[in-house]
């Protein structure tokens, strides 16, 4: 505890890991290229602490650290730190090119874990010589209330970093998951992605209007999996379990799969009218006031859900 | 208020309906063709009541009433029903024969839902004179903690039979949405179909434990839908908004889409493996505990999330 982590990036991720890490003692280097972002960024991070206490999800026992400094000196940030996450903007070309210069800075043990929600690390990583001490990290967005972290090691990750970032995730008391190799989407994604094929199919279809079939996830299927898994969900589904329930229905879903068309593109008439949908739902609310009602739901539910005796 | 309501089949779709009915007022009688089951049944759904009245989920202002008869005659439980819950066994020779009874014995102005999970009504109503009083009113697992009501009606369902049900559902405290036209698996059961193909397909491929496939859900992707659906949780995704979203993803969900695999059932060795995990996972817990375990943390959740208070 109260080793050095670097943030590289101080945009709304980055600052969301900076207060994630420091509530759990960590000594913070919040760099930004741009030294405008970094001000900003420490205020956001403070912000994102007191969300944390106020919510009373820091971690037992740990002792914050008010140690949180800004730089736009990629070499200040990187030197010392035991750990550095990267969230700079998803682009391929972006991270190639940061990662060299990290590689050209960075400390021999130094283990960098990147934000990234679809590249694999093996993309922008590969050829440095820090190499084998990157991997994927990644989030869900926002961060600092929503546990869940997925671990996607490269092949060339030494086993030993993969599990010292397991360590420090639960450490500060994440929920990592591991991957056993990198597939495109990880697992979030990749499962988002598949609802949202099917949502965008029926909305297209004219099946139900996009009202609802937002509802059919808050009032419904979200209620269950907001504690408990798809798979642990069928398991209770039938009353002699997840055997039980399969026999039952896998043909069902067989059936539905069948009648999916082809992937393609969401149409983007359908894109458009969602567009709209949202901003006659919420006509008063700007987007900031609507993030930041999502947050504090979402920092409530996580303080709910973690109070066993609230059942 | 007050009307008479009858449930037919006393299992746990059937008492937990019941007992929806019975805390917005309505007098119920629980039909069930075995005696046994329904002196079970009456005990079901008052326990289920005693967990609404606990939880704080009895609708505001509402008189609760305790008029719940049982009967193993159809005609009588039918006999001045403004409506019919209908939650028998989803076999479609069982719902043709019941169906046929129903209609045998029924007023001419009851209006009949179906728990129907999949089946669609035209399967198994469509040649009785009660057929344009017929639809399916499908509600989630277990509906008297879980709001979402999915209402499908047929090509031939009067439109006055649809909004009167719609009515009915928002005035015992449910979050009805309705179809506009009959689809296999209805929105919910497509929507969790495509999130299943996949999470199956992650699994027999190995890229992922089945337990940290469902803390994916959990810990991460639930927690948003457990109170904002995916086009929304979308459209707070990228500053400017779902088109921003949609220009920058949607081209990697397709890729993501493409690779997956041509349809199939459930691979049966991955089902019985996961089987395995969840004895494993749950080695001291019988199947009973756990689902009143679930049942009680659906009922938190669901009081935590009506509450604005809470945030």
């Amino acid at each position: 505890m109260g080793s050095k982590i670097a943030v590289l990036g101080a945009g709304m991720i980055g600052t969301s890991w900076a207060a994630i890490f420091a509530q759990a003692g960590h000594d913070i280097v919040l760099y930004d290229c741009n030294t405008k972002q970094i001000d900003q960024g420490i205020n956001s991070v403070v912000k994102n602490l007191n969300d944390l206490h106020k919510y009373g999800l820091v971690k037992k026992n740990s002792k914050p650290s008010k140690n949180i400094q800004g730089t736009s000196s990629l070499s200040d940030a990187l030197t010392g730190a035991v750990y550095a996450q990267e969230s700079v903007f998803e682009d391929l070309e972006t991270k190639i090119s940061f990662y060299k210069e990290i590689d050209s800075v960075i400390d021999s043990n130094t283990i960098v874990g990147s934000s990234s929600s679809s590249l694999i690390a093996s993309a922008f990583t590969e050829k440095l010589s820090c190499s084998h001490r990157c991997l994927v990290v990644h989030p869900v967005n926002p961060p600092h209330l929503i546990p869940l972290v997925e671990i996607v090691p490269k092949p060339s990750t030494n086993k030993s970093v993969t599990s010292s970032v397991k360590g420090l995730m639960l450490n500060i008391g994440m929920d990592p998951i591991v991957l056993s190799r990198e597939i495109d989407g990880f697992i979030l994604n990749r499962l988002q992605g598949a609802l949202l094929n099917e949502a965008f199919y029926l909305l297209e279809n004219g099946i139900a209007s996009a009202e609802d079939i937002d509802k059919t996830l808050s009032k419904g299927l979200g209620r269950r999996w907001a504690f408990m898994g798809p798979f642990e969900t069928l398991d209770l589904n039938a009353p002699e379990g997840i055997i039980d329930y399969c026999n039952r229905y896998s043909s069902l879903y067989l059936e539905l799969a069948k009648q999916f068309e082809k992937p393609k593109l969401w149409d983007s008439t359908v894109v458009e009218k969602l567009s709209v949908t949202m901003k006659n739902k919420y006509p008063n609310r700007d987007f900031d006031q609507r993030q930041k009602l999502r947050d504090r739901r979402l920092a409530a539910l996580a303080a709910h859900l973690a109070d066993d005796n609230k059942i």
